[in-house]
């Protein structure tokens, strides 16, 4: 096959299973949060494509986040993290939700007193990163071993990349070659079929949103950077509704449309658009396998979750 | 062995694979409350002894609930469900806090609209209730089915009472034997350590609490049943802090001392709080070993989540 725009995902190594392990009972610990309700996975639902499926989160206090949640599946395989960049890797990224008021609203501090109060988390940390080691910088790391491991292998697109031509339907065929001929694979490409750029979104045509982030700009502070923000990865978007970093488009027709006018100034007829579509969903891979963790209980020593103001 | 007061759990048998199958799906489902956020794993959380480790639960729009969340591990081995014993069984418990304005905040027409939208779901139900069974009553039905294996056989008092003499410590076996002198077994009894039958929360000293829940005169109106709740399971009690209806005892020792005063006048020293509560950590089973369901995504026909009232 000649070079294509787009890679397989091969299924992960696991090299530090231990690692791993205690990375997903952290992703999984809502104790990580003020309340003691919200985890990781509460925005980013392992059964629900690694994302929570609202147009932007619910956190601490139901307050309403400001921007959709990316998924965490295949993040790995993205030059940064956040819709606009501003974390280098997962590790950093984990550090952020943890602490801001308006997702977990809890402080690092007290998450490492919380984790620390436990014997059970002790004694892992101790065999994986030495003596006393519960801190903000092991916890995150574990975190995002743990998130190093969320691929999706062996979607019908990447079977089909590998050699088997019935791994995707005609339809999707004629998706993917419009998805290279009309444009879309200069930004959606590598093995996350995104995540590898930032882009401006209303390219030609200006997108019409009420959300008020501002992109990249939040980070460099370079006027070119307004509007700019990662492409995002189009691995399991079937899965990751509703779309664009503000959440306000909720199927994938309608999104491939908009795509086409604001960023390439392009229609696309209706049969066009289903083949889109088509080739969209043949990127949903196999999910995770993940086996709830079952999490030591608190103590005497743990802080309480401070889940109501009093 | 003579004649015990509790009984061994045993591991389940799973008859009705894809049922139960079914019904975690439907436990860990979001999309059955109104927000898209809430599951029935939010407060009865499998990683945290099935329950949420609250005082009372968070519900829709982080309204602080009324009670709190009895455990959901082994809860079939109860004569009832809810702390005053208001639905019969496991079935008409699921129905409750999907519509309760203050839990789940949705309506059963809705959660019915959104799990029959989805052919995944529609295709289970075929299977396993016939054709267009997807109504409330089989949802609660499923979910049922799937609580009913969430027992948590071979703890180290299980495999005591099996013939194990050196499963539990002898601080442990004094507990349990103090445990049968004071008469703790006389209400805490049965395979579940409890869930056999109502009692008055303050049977000879009273009960000190804010909480306002009235017990069971809310079900019979009887005068006779206020403060009167369901006696509830101690399996697994190291994992079920706070304590009591209304959740506001943290440590074992604390509540050990109060059931001793409240119900029985009697008091412990400190060595015999220290081995009561060996006891009660002896019966900490093998936790359910749950594989995170992959639920199928939302399409057009899926009532959206309204997490945030506009």
């Amino acid at each position: 096959m000649a070079k294509e725009p787009i890679q397989v995902i091969e299924p992960v190594k696991i090299t530090e299973p231990e690692k791993v392990e205690l990375g997903k009972m952290l992703f999984f610990e809502p104790r990580l949060s003020k309340s003691g309700f919200i985890s990781c996975n509460s925005c980013h639902n392992l059964s629900l494509g690694g994302v929570d499926a609202l147009t932007t989160s619910i956190g601490h206090e139901w307050q309403e986040g400001p921007i959709n949640s990316p998924t965490v599946l295949n993040a790995d395989y993205q030059l940064a993290q956040f819709w606009d960049g501003r974390a280098k890797d997962l590790k950093e990224q984990a550090a952020g939700p943890i602490a801001n008021p308006k997702e977990m609203g809890f402080t690092h501090e007290l998450a490492v007193a919380t984790v620390a109060s436990m014997p059970a988390y002790q004694a892992r940390f101790e065999a994986i990163y030495g003596k006393d080691s519960v801190n903000i910088d092991n916890i995150t790391d574990a975190i995002a071993e743990f998130e190093k491991t969320l691929v999706t292998p062996n979607s019908p697109f990447d079977l089909y990349l590998k050699g088997d031509k019935d791994a995707i339907s005609a339809s999707a065929k004629s998706g993917y070659q419009l998805f290279k001929d009309k444009g879309c694979a200069t930004c959606h490409n590598g093995p996350a079929v995104g995540g590898t750029m930032y882009m401006k979104m209303g390219l030609i045509n200006p997108f019409h949103t009420d959300n008020p982030a501002e992109g990249r700009i939040a980070v460099t502070g370079n006027e070119a950077d307004r509007n700019v923000f990662k492409v995002p990865t189009l691995r399991n978007i079937e899965l990751t509704y509703p779309y664009f970093h503000d959440g306000q488009t909720w199927t994938l027709e309608e999104a491939v449309n908009t795509m086409a006018d604001i960023q390439l100034a392009k229609s696309l007829t209706e049969e066009q658009t289903a083949d889109m579509v088509e080739f969209l969903k043949s990127l949903t891979g196999e999910q995770p396998q993940i086996t709830l963790p079952i999490l030591p209980p608190s103590n005497a020593n743990t802080p309480r979750p401070v889940p109501f103001a009093k």
